[in-house]
C-alpha cells in the first residue's frame, strides 16, 4: 500500500500562482489520495480557491506569507532577500522533516540557489543538477543536466550519471538503469575533453549499480536507447528546448496540412481519434517538471507558465520521488561509487 | 542570367560512392543548368553510372583515383595518408580554382582537416565553422556552429555572426541578416561566459552588416525568429541532431495513432494529400548539407547515408553559395568587422 507522503507547495510560485497551484494539488491528490500539502502563501488568496476543492482542503494546511520571489529576481538577489518567502517555506518545510519534497513553479535559478542553501548538497556531491523527464517512442528517460550548471567537468558528470540511474531505478523500476553520455559522435576520438574522461570512468565501474553504454548522440534520445542521458547543463538546456520547439513547429506543420483541402480535413475529421492520441502523447504538461538532484531533499520544479493538469504533473512527479525512497539509495550508491571508483583507479595503476 | 559554375564532387564519399553522387549530381543539374563538374574518383566505378545521365556526361569531367579516405578514419589520419584520394582532389580543385566549390558525403572530421590544411582559413578567422540550414515555420534559418569545433571563444561566436549573416545574405537574400546567441535563458545574467561577452560585443556593433537580436533559447530556433542562431559547436550539433530524432520520433507517432482503429486508416487516406505536404516538409533530404565557412573556398559536407535526392540538396547549396559571390563579401565584411569592433572598444573606453 501508498505510504503517506507531505509534499510542500509553493502556492505563489509560476505565472498564475493559487489559481493553478490548487487545482493541480487537487488532481494529483486524485491521482495518490495517499498525499496531504502544506501550502505555503498568501492566505487571502489560497483560501477562496482550496474552498472550491473540499477533498484538497482536508488533507491541507496553509503557512501564511505575502512575501514572494519575483520570476525575474536574480538568484543572488533572491537568496538575499528571499527568506520567509512562499519558495524559502516549502523547501524549509523539507529540511525540517515536515514535507517530503517541494514543488515550485517559480524562478528556476532562485530555486535552486535556496535549495542549494536550505537543503545543501548531498555528501559526495560536487553539484546539483536539473533532471527532465524526456518522452520516447517506448516510454520515458531521463536526461541531466537541463539546466543548473554550464559546464562540468569528468566527476561531475559521473556523479550525474549516477544520480541518474538513481532516479531511473526509483520511476521505471529497473535494478540497473541504461547509462548514455551524450557527445557529437559515437567514436571515442570525438567530444569534449570532460566527456571523454567521464567515458573512460564510467567504462571502467563494472560494479556501479548502472548500465554504461557509450556515447549517444542527440537524435537517439527520443528512441530512447538508455534510461539515462547525462550531458552538461548548457547543452542539456538547449536539447531540450530545442525538442519542445522541434514539437511545436511540426505541430504547426500538420495543423497546416490537415486544414488546407477539403479532403483532408475531411480526413482529418475522421480520423479526430488518432489525432487525440498523438495530442495527447504531445502534450508538455504530461511530463512537467524537472527534478533537482544530489541535494539533502526533493525539489521539483514546474514550468512557469503551466496550467493545473500540468503543475498535476509536476506534483505527481514529487510524490513519486517522494514514495520511491530515492534519497536513500542515492546516498548509498554515492558512497559505494566513490569507494569504487578509487579501487577501480587503484587496480588499473 | 546565372552565370556558369563548376563544382568538384567527391564521387567516393558517402556509404554509397558514384550510385548516389552522379544521380545526385543529374537531378541538381536539371534544376541549375548553369551547373558544370568534376567528379573525382574511381574512373571504373564512376563511368557506368555516369553513362546513364547523358545530360550530366558532357557537363562533366572525371579526375581519376582509387585512394578513397574511410568513413571511420582519424582526421589525423586522413590528413597522413589522405593526399591524392577523392576528397583530396576535390577540395584541391577548388585550391586551384578549377572549381568554384566541393562537395563531399565522406567523413567530416576527415573533410574539415582536409579543407583547412588545403583551403586555409581566411584572414582575420581563428576557425572555420560549419553551418546547417534548419527548416523553420516561415521558411530556413541558418545555425553556425553544428560541430567543427567544441566550444568556441566570444571571438569565434563574433566571428561566426558574422560568417552566418554572410551565408544568410547570400541565401536569403536580405541585406542586414537578423543574427541571435543561442543561450540556456533571455536574461542577461545567465549562461556562459563567453556568451554573455560575445553578446556584449554584438550588441555594441551597431554598424555591423547583421542585425543582432541578442539571446534566444532552443525552442525559438524552429519558430524563424532569427535568420542566424550562433552557437559553439558541442551544444549546436546536439541541438541539430536532437531536432532531427525530434522529427522522426512524431513521424512515428503519427503514424501509430493513424493505424490504430479503422477510422483513423481511412480518415488518413483521405488526408493523404495533407500527409504528403507534411512528409515533404519533413523530409530531411530537403536541407541536407553543412557548409564549410570561414575558408579560402567552398566546401559543402552531404550526410553519409543521403540518396541521389539529398545529395542533390547538397550539390545545389554548393552551386547557390558559389553563385553568390558569397567569399568575396565575407572578406570584405571581415575587414570592416575588425575595424569596427576595434573602433567600438576604442570609442567607448
Amino acid at each position: 500500500m501508498a505510504q503517506p507522503r507531505t509534499l510542500a507547495l509553493d502556492a505563489m510560485g509560476g505565472d498564475h500562482g493559487p489559481e493553478v497551484v490548487v487545482p493541480g494539488a487537487a488532481l494529483s491528490l486524485e491521482r495518490h489520495p495517499a498525499l496531504s500539502f502544506i501550502l505555503v502563501g498568501d492566505e487571502a488568496r489560497i483560501a477562496p480557491v482550496l474552498a472550491a476543492h473540499p477533498a484538497l482542503e482536508k488533507r491541507s494546511r496553509v503557512i501564511h506569507t505575502t512575501h514572494v520571489v519575483a520570476m525575474n529576481e536574480k538568484p543572488s538577489q533572491a537568496l538575499r532577500r528571499g527568506k520567509g518567502s512562499s519558495m524559502w517555506l516549502a523547501l524549509d518545510a523539507v529540511r525540517k522533516g515536515e514535507a517530503h519534497a517541494a514543488v515550485s513553479a517559480g524562478n528556476t535559478g532562485a530555486l535552486m540557489a535556496m535549495a542549494k542553501l536550505i537543503l545543501r548538497p548531498m555528501k559526495g556531491i560536487e553539484r546539483p543538477a536539473i533532471a527532465a523527464l524526456w518522452p520516447t517512442v517506448t516510454a520515458e528517460c531521463i536526461v541531466l543536466d537541463v539546466g543548473a550548471n554550464i559546464g562540468a567537468t569528468s566527476r561531475q558528470l559521473s556523479e550525474y550519471a549516477l544520480m541518474g540511474a538513481a532516479m531511473a531505478r526509483a520511476l521505471f523500476h529497473v535494478e540497473r538503469p541504461t547509462v548514455g553520455l551524450l557527445n557529437v559522435g559515437v567514436e571515442e576520438i570525438k567530444g569534449a575533453e570532460e566527456v571523454r574522461e567521464a567515458h573512460a570512468a564510467l567504462k571502467k565501474g563494472v560494479e556501479l549499480p548502472l548500465d554504461y553504454r557509450g556515447f549517444i548522440e542527440g537524435d537517439e534520445i527520443g528512441q530512447g536507447r538508455v534510461d539515462v542521458v547525462v550531458v552538461e547543463g548548457f547543452a542539456g538546456n538547449i536539447a531540450l528546448k530545442t525538442a519542445e520547439g522541434t514539437a511545436k513547429q511540426i505541430g504547426q506543420y500538420l495543423k497546416d496540412a490537415m486544414t488546407r483541402a477539403f479532403l483532408s480535413r475531411l480526413g482529418a475529421l475522421l480520423a479526430r481519434g488518432g489525432f487525440r492520441v498523438l495530442k495527447e502523447k504531445m502534450d508538455p504538461r504530461r511530463v512537467n517538471g524537472g527534478t533537482f538532484l544530489g541535494l539533502n531533499g526533493l525539489a521539483v520544479k514546474s514550468h512557469g507558465g503551466t496550467d493545473a493538469l500540468g503543475f498535476a504533473s509536476a506534483v505527481d512527479l514529487g510524490y513519486e520521488m517522494a514514495e520511491s525512497g530515492l534519497l536513500e539509495r542515492l546516498a548509498s550508491d554515492l558512497e559505494t561509487f566513490h569507494h569504487r571508483l578509487g579501487s577501480d583507479t587503484h587496480s588499473s595503476s
